[in-house]
């Protein structure tokens, strides 16, 4: 990877699936590399948390990211539910603070803001402008697109920074990945 | 460790506090080994599940436990509040499949069924008879005794099944520990 370049891996936990989607971002110019989910349904939290750290341990290990952004999810109106999904986010963090990865927090509204323009925007839209964003070929599955609307989020809270590089050079794009 | 002693971690997770204890269990005999509890006071998620992590860490690399036993948290009045404990359980959890241990769980109620024989039973009862059962010579913490409540209505959960263990021999007390 080019100096210059931050890999990002983004993250929407949920009880159920959590979703990932790593990009490339280097100063205004961002690249998807992949993305998909994670899928936990059944079973008993312990070998539901063993899915989830397995599963974050080989996208970490596979895409080598530079840092993690996960989604801050909502309290649910059944209290059940919100325990489940803290669980779930609390076992995704552990799994990214144990590979030593860094990890920043966005809300939705941030992840809407930052894509979309709009705080009120809805998941068609966000999924709409991922795939505008990252000259995706389809729409992603939803899950996968609000992980990598969190790594875009991320991208645009840190692109001041990287735009402010010493050295910083122009970008070209290379089988989809930025060479 | 003489072979028919298992011994267990019991913990109880909390959002600012999670206590441990550790016991050891050769059928119905039961002795103390050691308590303690980990805050994670302060600080954001990220470095708060670096905590439980390390301590968690810690705890198992210290004693070896052979298995995990997690008292299941209840969901909270105040949905940010169970969202929070809710993570930190989910950390919990996954710090302890991460160390490779097999991972049981207990509700509140078990365990006072368990240690004082009455689900009804308040806090205090509960750390009176944690106190008695390991013959301490002092009342541990709050989050000590629960976690240690944890791991002894795993040890009688799981006791019938040691109880007929093959080759299953009468255990002395040394320094504390079964020899």
């Amino acid at each position: 990877m080019p100096s210059g370049v931050t890999r990002i891996l983004g993250i929407d936990p949920g009880s159920r699936i959590t979703g990932f989607g790593v990009i490339d971002v280097a100063g205004s110019q961002q690249a998807y590399v992949a993305s998909g989910c994670i899928r936990t349904q059944g079973g008993s939290l312990p070998e539901r948390v063993k899915i989830l750290l397995d599963g974050i341990r080989e996208v970490v290990a596979t895409y080598q990211p530079d840092i993690a952004a996960v989604e801050i999810v909502f309290v649910n109106v059944n209290p059940q539910s919100t325990l489940m999904l803290g669980q779930a986010r609390g076992a995704v963090v552990a799994g990214l603070v144990a590979a030593g990865l860094p990890v920043a927090e966005y809300t939705a509204l941030q992840v809407k803001q930052a894509v979309v323009g709009n705080g009120h925007a809805d998941k068609d839209q966000v999924a709409h402008m991922v795939q505008r964003l990252l000259r995706l070929s389809g729409r992603p599955q939803a899950d996968a697109a609000d992980a990598l609307g969190v790594a875009l989020t991320h991208a645009q809270h840190s692109g001041g920074a990287a735009r402010q590089l010493a050295g910083y050079r122009q970008l070209s794009m290379k089988r989809g990945r930025l060479a």
